[in-house]
């Protein structure tokens, strides 16, 4: 459309054009009492709050060349929509606080709000308000995901006990394959090249499959996974004073990672280990919950499977491969370390 | 205390060390039924959730050398909770989202964790949640502030009618002034410029009185003064669909601010109408509430004027002095436009 840049329109023209995307979307609307263009919104709740916050930067999360703004605006959502499903909560409203340089096309903006409310609907949410900064370097996009979840609902990282279960939704590692294929500019030469790449573009999390694995409290303690298995893993352990088994055949379980990492001169292990940007949900469940899991999970159109046992905290976290036990590998992703490797 | 920068640190402990400061403060730990470390905070709430967000970006909002790491957190906490505020919010909670470049030494992010910490302690509510991410260029600070009201109270821009008074607390106009020493580099020369200083670098909303004022139905329409009294006011009668005549003298009122503008060659009325960054309230109130007003504005030790009256929309928004009407100058801040002067 070419209508310029957003330092060409300036703040209120730019502000009312995100709104009026935003207004066109009414799904949600009986939990909104007061949506975007007020100082605040304001949303009906019958339960606790949950809330949490998440940003992409540019340059850190993503190129522009990498995703286009209509799906970087879903997976902003996505990204935070998965914090609340790790804590059982049904998302309600979303906030985006945008930072922008001056040159950014006024259309680019447009598809990532579209992108945003797209996002938001998938949850059956909406996006209730936000705020815009015009900045001089990188584009940046907060979410805070608000949802609820019903009064003293039990879920979150300390309830894992020796003789649980560990289950994983989802293919992680594929997400960081597809980011290396991105970093590396190769046009994805396959279908498993394209699944990766979708991995990392378009994350969607099983968020209403862990609102319902805690309605039915078949989990002792859950997270989302995001920096990758090692790091987030190591985080479930230190809440609940484990240590966990996990075995090497079911860690090596995906063929289409297996591929893409072979063409990347990559160890797929490693890739889910400490590859990140996963969005999936790692539980520990008592043995007799495991199958229901295993049903409530094929009912929501979630992969999902055993990855090992949850163990006293003494016998730290190890990896089984062919009844030969070895340390977990530390990994995981440091942002604030060197690049991810 | 020299103890390095946080690319040296790494996430993990940066992280902890944050969670360490933040979990030393256990006001309002009433309401969090799960605080900082999980995948999301759950906060309990009676009524209905107000939530709103806004980012402080280096080099727009601030510059490092304006403002101390402690004062900043407790400023962005405000900027947040003068939001809620304006709803009638009682803050319950807040997130902080951190952008920090590698080179940012470690005992400043500490500092800026404490002023969080103490900033949100201030409104009875605290840090219960948040985000840290490495960039390369400029650091940013994006706050949500939750907070909750009773169900189906009202409070919101749309309520002004023809009749009405417009209310103002603070001083608006001193923050801009204060900006415009700092940004001069100019050392507060007297007792008038240190103020205003202080108001730019530790603005003080009047939450509690703004509270307390939906709570007794004494608005009928409020918001949050942040783009300055002109861009504001234009947002309440828009949503309200009126118009304003404002009192020239009623906006001339502050001598502190009169004595700072002579010093900077600038007109104090300007910069009250078109300044910014006071984090003040703006109301209409019917005839019969405003002395009621003027009162809780004292018990709550907040300063507040008349500023003059809500008309037809027809009439669009105007300034009389001595008996002489002129149109309302447009003014306001735009972050998109060209910097503010």
């Amino acid at each position: 459309m070419g209508e310029g840049t957003v330092g060409e329109i300036g703040e209120i023209e730019l502000v009312s054009r995100i709104l009026n995307i935003l207004a066109a979307d009414a799904v949600g609307a009986d939990v909104v009492r007061v949506g975007p263009g007020d100082d605040a919104a304001v949303l009906s709740c019958h339960g606790d709050v949950v809330v949490t916050t998440d940003s992409q930067h540019q340059g850190v999360h993503f190129q522009v060349g990498w995703i286009g703004a209509q799906q970087l605006g879903r997976r902003a959502i996505a990204v935070n929509a998965s914090d609340l499903g790790a804590m059982g909560a049904q998302p309600t409203g979303f906030l985006a606080a945008l930072a922008l340089p001056r040159s950014v096309e006024l259309t680019w903006v447009e598809d990532l709000a579209r992108g945003l409310a797209e996002g938001a609907r998938r949850y059956g949410a909406t996006v209730v308000g936000g705020d815009v900064a015009a900045v001089t370097d990188h584009i940046s996009i907060n979410v805070t995901a608000v949802g609820e979840r019903p009064r003293h609902a039990a879920a979150g990282r300390a309830g894992a006990r020796p003789g649980h279960r560990l289950l994983m939704t989802g293919w992680p590692g594929r997400a960081a394959a597809g980011m290396r294929l991105l970093e590396a500019n190769v046009a994805p030469p396959d279908e498993a090249a394209r699944r990766c790449v979708d991995a990392f573009r378009e994350p969607m999390p099983p968020v209403q499959f862990g609102i319902a694995a805690v309605r039915h409290g078949l989990v002792a303690a859950m997270l989302d996974v995001s920096d990758g298995i090692a790091l987030d893993l190591r985080r479930l352990c230190r809440s609940s004073r484990v240590g966990a088994r996990l075995d090497a055949a079911a860690l090596r379980g995906d063929e289409t990672l297996a591929a893409v990492a072979a063409r990347l001169s990559l160890d797929p292990t490693q890739l889910l280990l400490a590859g990140g940007e996963d969005y999936e949900l790692l539980c520990a469940a008592g043995d007799s919950a495991v199958d229901e899991l295993l049903d409530l999970a094929e009912e929501h159109g979630v992969t999902a499977r055993v990855l090992g046992t949850v163990v006293d905290a003494d016998e730290g976290l190890s990896v089984v491969d062919d009844g030969v036990t070895a340390p977990l590998p530390e990994g995981g992703w440091d942002p604030f370390g060197e690049r991810r490797g």
